[in-house]
């Protein structure tokens, strides 16, 4: 890392102001630098932030948080801001147990406004923001920065509805990078498009007026001509621009050069002045300033620890991602009635070989999980099987689209779950621990937990051919372990037994698979004969099935990537209570996630700390 | 009932495309008959499927169903819609238990295209099964009907975006009659209300033209320079325009009167032959035919039965919804930093005498309650104590807000969720049984479920001023019994005995508390004594003070009005078998609703098929 004597000098935001042209400039060299090699040693989300620090710096020179407060949509963007707020010092520890996490957390600085992770909540954060400071008389400034991507959540839509009739006196900054973690799609990206490419024409006339206005006599009036010819030609291309966002009340200035400080000081002082509305449409560069990234903004989104001189490597381990990724191709080959969708995020999900294979079959909707999910259940109506591939966190977004429109109407959806259970650094917003507990209550839901690539690819099949009713496949971050590797695959979904024993029962759902096994091999050097059970289908839940499995068996331990007292061990010890099979269990204990936000660490801390690992079973079974 | 020789002569939807252009206004006063006379015998959703007859006849006219398919966005206005496809003769069971449903719904028709009943889901439904149709090759149209209200909820925002992006065949329908229930709010609905007042020009200007036409030499040069002139004004207009649509990609007609069948027609025929999203916006009036509705739509929007020749009476009857309105008030009163939220449903919600006393601490966001929550959390983090107000059901929508941006932050927000449990004639997709399942793996909740009016006064407040973190406050539609009211209320808000017993205890939820008193009296003839506990709070769940209330009982019965495998009862049990309670428990018994959806019906009949009522409590006590 080079040195940095700017970013050194700071010591509160305030001295962002201070800064002349060239300090801004080498600030923002000095900050990507320190962003590209955290990053390259933490993992992190890189080409994001990069396309922001010239914004970030143009920001904290005209605003000053936290009086004024600054919400950043997603959030993933924020490293140099963290950097400009306080936090250069422990930047070191971003994304690890207890350090600098990788999104804006109100607990863990004065200058976070908001908490974020998932898209498209900036707009209407930042509105409750600013409501409560006008009624508090508090004449601070509220921005939001959302890019437009996120923009086309329709949650942003409707923060930008409620903003823009009631006038409300909100700066919105449309970051428009024309992606989301892929490139983007949308109605809107069109409108946005259009527009980057047709305002050449607005400047030229201006040179146009100022050359007029140098002519003596007849200059002045020609002049004013123009004028009234400019207004109407504004009108005229208004067809290009976005008027999208002045039907809804705000003014519209942009787009803009996003990486020009001076420029956007410049409009962000008019900002503030305007009273009502506005949105300042800005034109940024995912990845700015580190080539590699320019090049493959969506390879840079998020990544894993890289060597920062060669840049990220295509990596060689097989993870589940690539392992449905394989399937879904398959799959779609076989049966000619698959369709996938995804909602921006083609490339992350594993959807982008179907696409190549079966390009007709393929839908990216935006970040519109709702829409995603409503739309398939259009899709079912009509006599195909959607899967639709969302990270358990973002599926969370689309809660009423599966009871309302896939649920209850008993419609053949499929749902590939990533990042189910605990994803690691990105932390608290994005762990994948709500998806049980959040589907368990649905009507006419199967739910489905892999222990390994052959039992998921075999369930993947299952869910498409045999299955009715909404069918989530849910599966991990990252790869599969020897251990897990090595468990048989074999018929049917329903849980059976993977290790024999007498004197207590494991249950364990999919990947936990593995801490289960470990706990049985280690207890069994103590004499201790343990039954290993891989659940496999959460719902539904066959009492016979577990009363046959369960024989003999007086102590239970059932462990779950997911919420211990509302996920599935608690359903099943109701199924077995309601079904007389409990008069025989001594011991019925649940391991899971504790009833807390459950903070960044990578995943060995995270199951350590929440008494999910190997050691956590041994202590529970050793205390029957 | 007047006779209905039109209607009655229709055997199939196609004939209705026979019909002339008298017989057409006829039809349409004859389903107006109809439906102001059931719907004043059974109660339902009278003021928008009055305003929608003239439509329905026009889009029977043009289009074919099954083949074509039609949606209907939120479908309380599909009155007439099902009365000319094949279920008239059925139409006096109405949102009875086992008849018509009060919304489109699959199983009950080949003609209804897909189920509704939350807002803002037709555009994604409707280009789910346009993409499917078109994989088929089936040319069949799709069409979604989609009010301006509903148009503010964000998914409709979702579902344009990607039509439009995508160029798909799609007509939609934008029934602008100003109103969500309430008189509309949003950016867009200003958009809406000025193309309203700016569309005379361009009809003025093609009389001009025609007249023109008909000069002789000089005429059509004219006319044609008037063209060109008038291409310009049009753009020129643009400004009032909802330019948003075409934004998206969308072709836009309108205003049209949309109670101008034979117009109408003509363009939905133009819809037919373009190739693209299409937008046909129409102007209609809520309650159109019975001027009583026409006069006060928000009052008929959805009614109890009532006399025709009057119309609607104000109740007399105390309802939970109303003692709401009278707390909140109190509340906000004596807690200056209280602000109250809704979205689009002030009146329903019972905030409208909040909004007279407290004005600029009220806020209707529209129909957006994923922006209601958000935005409350906005305001929360400011130091605010937002009181949302929903529907149970409605909430749902909001569930990833809930988790993501209050309980994650663990910031001060109350829930007052309103219908919670079982809502009656509304039926399957309003049922507002999901809440405490929704809620019960969120961390920093507390959930609360008074028994009466004065427990639910005391509990709100409870909420507001001495709870952190998400506060739901549950309730249920209608009012309280005679055996409710007389529930003594006192301090706290944790489980309490409200009837004293020893051969086993009945823990019942809210207002569940009549039917355990109910089951109590009853067995205490059988001389079994029965204790019946007031469950008051769901979470946080203490398991101390259970073990106490629990002391010297071996039967307990559960019961609550959500889904029973995955609620309270469950979520007790593992509490009490992780604390050793179970031990001295003999049977422990789940009452609720089953895993199913739960169709109409009056809540008495429900109560009784999902065995939750006396009855039930009694049987399965004396199964014991």
């Amino acid at each position: 890392m080079n040195p940095t004597p700017i970013l050194d000098g700071i010591s509160r935001p305030d001295d962002v102001a201070n800064l002349g042209f060239d300090q801004c400039k080498a600030l923002a060299e000095e900050l990507r630098d320190v962003i590209v090699e955290t990053v390259s040693q933490n993992g992190g989300h890189l080409a994001s932030s990069l396309g922001v620090v010239d914004l970030t710096i143009a920001l904290l020179s005209e605003f000053t948080p936290p009086h004024d407060q600054i919400v950043w949509d997603v959030g993933h963007q924020a490293y140099a801001y963290k950097l400009l707020t306080g936090r250069k010092d422990r930047f070191n520890t971003l994304r690890q147990y207890g350090g600098i996490t990788g999104f804006p957390k109100i607990s863990e600085s004065e200058y976070d406004a908001f908490g974020v992770g998932h898209s498209s909540t900036s707009v209407s954060a930042a509105l409750g923001l600013l409501r409560a400071k006008k009624l508090k008389g508090d004449d601070g400034h509220v921005i939001a920065v959302i890019g437009d991507g996120a923009m086309t959540g329709g949650m942003a839509f409707e923060g930008l509805n409620d903003t823009g009739h009631f006038k409300e006196n909100l700066t919105v900054i449309l970051n428009d990078n024309q992606m989301s973690i892929d490139k983007n799609v949308g109605g809107l990206s069109r409108a946005l498009a259009n527009l980057r490419s047709s305002t050449g024409y607005i400047k030229a006339k201006s040179r146009v007026e100022r050359f007029l206005l140098r002519i003596p006599l007849i200059g002045r009036p020609i002049a004013r001509f123009m004028r009234m010819v400019k207004t109407w030609f504004r009108l005229l291309i208004r067809r290009n621009t976005p008027v999208i966002f002045e039907d809804l009340g705000f003014q519209y200035f942009g787009p803009f050069d996003g990486h020009n400080i001076s420029l956007l000081k410049k409009k962000l002082r008019i900002a503030k002045e305007i009273d009502g509305p506005v949105l300042i449409h800005i034109v940024t560069q995912k990845g700015k300033g580190y080539p590699p990234a320019e090049e493959n903004p969506s390879i840079y989104h998020g990544v894993s620890p890289f060597d920062r001189s060669t840049g990220v490597k295509p990596s060689e381990t097989k993870t589940f991602t690539n392992t449905f990724s394989d399937s879904v191709v398959r799959i779609g080959q076989k049966y000619d009635k698959v369709v996938a969708i995804c909602a921006a995020m083609m490339t992350s999900t594993g959807l982008k070989s179907f696409r190549q294979h079966m390009k007709l079959r393929f839908f990216d909707v935006g970040i519109a999980e709702e829409h995603a999910v409503t739309m398939a259940a259009g899709m079912a109506v009509n006599g195909f099987t959607p899967v639709v591939a969302l990270y358990s966190t973002f599926a969370q977004r689309a809660y009423d689209q599966m009871l309302h429109d896939v649920c209850l109407q008993n419609l053949h959806v499929v749902l590939a779950l990533d990042r189910a259970g605990i994803v690691g650094a990105d932390g608290m917003t994005h762990q994948g621990i709500y998806d049980i507990s959040m589907m368990l209550s649905m009507p006419n839901v199967t739910l489905l937990s892999p222990c390994n690539f052959a039992e998921m690819d075999r369930m993947l099949e299952y869910a498409v051919s045999d299955c009715t009713g909404l069918v989530a496949v849910r599966y991990p971050r990252g790869g599969q372990s020897d251990i897990l590797a090595k468990i048989p695959s074999d018929e049917g979904i329903g849980p059976r037994v993977i290790r024999e024993g007498e004197d207590a029962a494991i249950l364990s759902l999919g990947v936990m698979c593995e801490q289960a096994l470990l706990a049985a091999e280690e207890l069994q050097k103590q004499n201790i004969s343990v039954r290993v059970i891989d659940v496999r289908c959460v719902k539904p839940c066959d009492a016979d099935s577990w009363k046959t499995l369960l024989k003999g068996i007086s102590n239970v331990v059932t462990i779950e990537d997911g919420i211990a007292h509302a996920g599935f061990g608690a359903y099943l010890l109701s199924v077995l209570e309601e079904n007389g099979a409990m008069s025989s269990i001594r011991h019925f204990e649940i391991l899971g996630v504790s009833d807390h936000p459950l903070i960044a660490g990578n995943r060995k801390v995270l199951l350590e700390k929440e008494r999910m690992d190997e050691k956590a079973i041994i202590d529970t079974i050793l205390s029957c």
